[in-house]
């Protein structure tokens, strides 16, 4: 496995990758990497040749109050993640080599990541759009691999990549659990261990709205009411809970068509998300 | 020669040409081809297997009050055109081809676009970056020739494809005149016989400004003056005459650096543009 740390230096890589013919794979993390994360480098392998796994806190991509620095970082850790998976390359730049101080070209999708988190971390998308557009160029991918934890991201780059023809496939993978319902993520380190059982509140709540949705409820607001039952005695504050179709992301008051049940709420100063799709 | 309407269509064409190793230019135009256009496609020939010229008058980089209903078109003509100069194929979509009724995604560049032009024109290097990268997204171009007509559009390119990492070689070609010094344009179809000597005083205030800059002239306020000089007695209004350092596009007082000196001006309705490189 090879660890690219320069544009120059990867793509010179998959250059002679493409030359040959084959197939690539990327798959954006931010690292500190967790099964979620493999599972979609195991979804990768199987859609390519050669798997590309970006390592990247990406700075653009945080607000000034929000946790960039305190990030979980564990680069030894990762690659050896990456080896086990069978990737074949690590992309781990520092921001100096994806950002030139004089950068100034950002790309913008200004319908879907309006509302959830998009109407509470307002740069957000925006970093990470333009992030990704940077990692597809830069490993010439012929398919990336997102997890539906972050589902509005997943369907924010898909609208890009429809919007602006970019040759690249994209794959939407499942959310990953913890055995006892917890979406895996590395922002689940900041948990104190009462946190971490408070923050079961937000898988709990979803399973009691779907359990509801399987009997029939068609009600956006009868479910997010099984949501917040759970929901509100548990968490710190609520960023919100939303029935939004998946096709704007705007609410919807009956779900009469492919939906996505989403939660955005804090567990002391951990910010959490979890979601369901409805379909 | 092809002519392909639809992205399917064109990205087969290139798709197969890809496989084959060959290597893709593609020359963006808005059509009403003159001898400027003429010109890049024939270093696009010189610099690939494969020419691709793309004939999109796009509607988003007009703004409201701007002349897209009335920008000359000429399809049968451009088809020739590009037959003589050894062009592969044309891709010549709709706008319904290129923008979805939910289009929602713009590339953006915040610095050397805000200038010259960008100043009047406040949607258009938008317009111009998202339709640029669609088009390399969608021919899969190897290399892209624009004109210096059009010195800070591509400036502007330039600055995206560095900062989006986009695997693509920008040629800028050198700026073609009329022999009596007009710049050709494809929007000088709208002058009267009036109206196009008068707008000789562009050329003719550049030709006086590179005079004073051969001969040892630094100050850009004298460099201006030349241009002025000629201009303003000629144009109905005035949108510039600066004299920018090439790597912001921001004012410099002294030449003391690749600058450009650059003119935008009403002829009686039809605005014109123009410019000189100070090296």
């Amino acid at each position: 496995m090879e660890l690219c740390t320069t544009v120059t230096a990867i793509r010179e890589l998959v250059t002679a990758w493409k030359k040959a013919g084959l197939r690539i794979a990327v798959v954006p993390t931010m690292g500190y990497l967790h099964e979620g994360h493999l599972s979609l480098m195991r979804i990768a392998r199987q859609n390519a040749d050669r798997v590309v796994t970006t390592i990247f806190v990406n700075p653009t991509q945080f607000g000034p109050t929000e946790d960039l620095e305190k990030y979980p970082r564990d680069l030894k850790r990762d690659q050896q993640l990456c080896e086990e998976v069978g990737v074949d390359a690590i992309f781990h730049p520092v921001p100096a080599e994806m950002y030139a101080p004089d950068f100034s070209t950002w790309v913008t999708e200004g319908s879907l990541s309006q509302t959830l988190c998009g109407a509470f971390r307002p740069i957000h998308f925006r970093g990470v759009c333009t992030v990704c557009l940077k990692l597809f160029n830069i490993t010439l991918a012929d398919v990336a691999v997102f997890g539906r934890k972050d589902a509005q991201q997943a369907l924010v780059i898909e609208r890009m990549v429809r919007d602006l023809n970019i040759p690249i496939q994209i794959i939407q993978a499942p959310l990953v659990r913890e055995a006892d319902g917890l979406a895996l993520s590395s922002r689940n380190k900041y948990l104190a261990a009462e946190e971490r059982t408070r923050a079961l509140a937000l898988s709990r709540g979803l399973r009691a709205a779907q359990a509801k949705f399987d009997a029939g409820e068609r009600n956006a607001q009868a479910l997010k009411d099984a949501v917040l039952a759970e929901l509100t005695p548990a968490a710190d504050s609520i960023d919100y809970v939303d029935v939004m179709a998946r096709a704007t992301l705007r609410p919807i008051e009956t779900v009469d068509q492919p939906a996505l049940l989403a939660i955005a709420a804090y567990i002391g100063k951990t910010r959490l998300i979890d979601n369901l799709f409805l379909d």
